[in-house]
């Protein structure tokens, strides 16, 4: 299975109303001003905006599409689906929401049903959309981020959302971004699978609610993590978080404690937080490939920070080296005294 | 004891060149930035800088001065501390480095014994300066935030300065600042006590490597702590973050499971970084006064950031309530149905 349709897309049709204040119309917006030119418009009206050509069906369209992204009501997303696989559209991006996460589980069945039928690939229901930098495509309402060597894959648009307006505000890099909400078909073990063999993609962010199936899951995330680091969050530890993660993509939580031990023996990184998300993604894009060894040094210009440094990675097992005489003579040589006491 | 002069002087005298680049120079142009006019210069050519009246010793200014700040070089502070001395300054914040944190323990003993004998009160020396917001007072390079109840005391001036750099950029208030550095004269309990009292301060931030003494410390923060919300940074957890706190303040950091427990009891909140610190003072600021039970509602406009939430809850032992059917009806009045699942 491949997700270049996904990801690559020859053209996107942006399906829904475009009106202003409309999420299509957002959606559009951002896709030009990430630089993205072969996107068609269609609706019921045929209308338009910002200049891109309009259509009243995927049909009309003169060219075979690759990607449709819908916005447009849940009650209407079959619908559209029947119609992208007469006209052998590949994958879709289905934005909009009112499936399981609301216990409309039939509703849910129906899209998913039609979209193998037809072999259309789908993102979402009830998501935020797809990032993918290298190829300028961007039908997403989140920040836009700089391209770059940090692909996130999340369960959840906005805590994604949160990281990529990080990103972009300090300039960490991202190859590919995806929210895959209900994940109706694609999820996260497929993208793991797409993202350990991307060769734009050094370092993968994921946010999990809960996963399709423990075991495949597992495969994938050794897997991508042995060729790459795997950063991961793992919401819904306790009762409360797992009954909010039910009313949020209608998915259960599974025992916190099997998911520790699990992450751990694929040699993911299981962190708390958006920001240690983002911490630990701009490490690693920092850090040389190939460091062995527990010894570090802490370089500051001040002596606070380096003492919590120190203690921070005592608790995780580093040790803060003492500098031998050679490298002493050496930073006595250009530092002020007072900056060299040991 | 009363810190009334170090924190409400009549006037201030910058003591230490004034020349472009020099700290002097930085210090006072923060003064002048924050509103304060009643600023003299001292240095031995009566060098001034932005239009600040300059004088060649602290006897030839006009008016009786009540505090002091001292950027000259270590060797020269004894000398100006005498000078102060003999003209009745109340207190002096000394910025200058070069004492215990290098070694220097007899230059240390030597200044302290001089403000001693002559009733001077220190701040410092090697310390990053003090801010009062409400007297527009702030001989300090750390960036200066708006007004408000944070008080922020540290003994590394970097870790408070990163945390007024937040303060500033998202509009947290602070009261007072006081980087306190080799701690030679004031210390951690005299500015607990005093805080404990200040009206103008209704949440304390403190970053401690070390105390003076456990008992008073102790004391002090339990006092504090049962009036407003004392969250406290203890660095030098582990065997290096000692080492580093020995080089930084000149200090030992002593037990850290002694440490956590007495703080626990007094009642003091404590934390690991600098970012922890900003959420909790500025949480504090925003809560009302009274707030009892463990009950807690999440309001978020998206799944993930709350799972998260619900999460941590959890973790800290309050309960995500499920709200009753009076509240579910009154919520479904006005939200949409697919924001109401619970």
């Amino acid at each position: 299975m491949t997700l270049r349709h996904l990801f690559y897309p020859r053209n996107v049709a942006l399906v829904g109303s475009v009106a202003e204040g409309k999420v299509g119309f957002e959606l559009l917006r951002q896709m030009l001003r990430g630089g993205y030119r072969d996107a068609y418009v269609v609706n019921p009206k045929a209308q338009g905006a910002l200049d891109v050509p309009s259509y009243a069906t995927i049909g009309a369209i003169p060219a075979p599409v690759d990607l449709v992204v819908i916005s447009s009501p849940a009650a209407t997303v079959a619908g559209i689906l029947e119609e992208c696989g007469q006209v052998g559209v590949k994958a879709a991006v289905i934005i909009s929401s009112g499936f399981s996460e609301m216990g409309n589980k039939a509703g849910e069945a129906e899209i998913k049903a039609i979209a193998e039928r037809h072999g259309i690939r789908i993102i979402g229901p009830n998501c935020a959309g797809i990032i993918n930098t290298s190829h300028r495509l961007c039908p997403t309402m989140e920040t836009l981020p700089p391209p770059g060597p940090v692909a996130l894959i999340s369960q959840s648009g906005a805590l994604a959302g949160v990281v990529l307006g990080w990103a972009a505000r300090d300039g960490l890099g991202i190859s590919k971004f995806v929210s895959y909400g209900n994940r109706s078909d694609i999820n996260e073990v497929d993208l793991l699978e797409y993202l350990a063999n991307d060769e734009e993609t050094h370092v993968v962010g994921l946010y999990i609610e809960t996963v399709s199936d423990g075991r495949t899951f597992m495969a994938a995330a050794a897997k991508c993590a042995a060729r790459k680091p795997v950063i991961v969050i793992k919401a819904g530890r306790g009762e409360s978080g797992q009954r909010a993660t039910l009313s949020h993509t209608g998915s259960l939580a599974g025992s916190d404690a099997v998911y520790d031990a699990a992450l751990h023996q694929c040699g993911a990184i299981r962190v708390e937080s958006a920001e240690e998300m983002f911490d630990l993604c701009r490490g690693f894009v920092g850090i040389p490939q190939g460091i062995r060894g527990r010894r570090i040094a802490i370089v500051t210009n001040s002596g606070g920070p380096s003492i919590l440094a120190a203690d921070r990675a005592e608790v995780v097992g580093l040790e803060v080296a003492e500098p031998g005489p050679a490298i002493r003579a050496k930073l006595a040589s250009f530092l002020p005294s007072h900056a060299t006491s040991w």
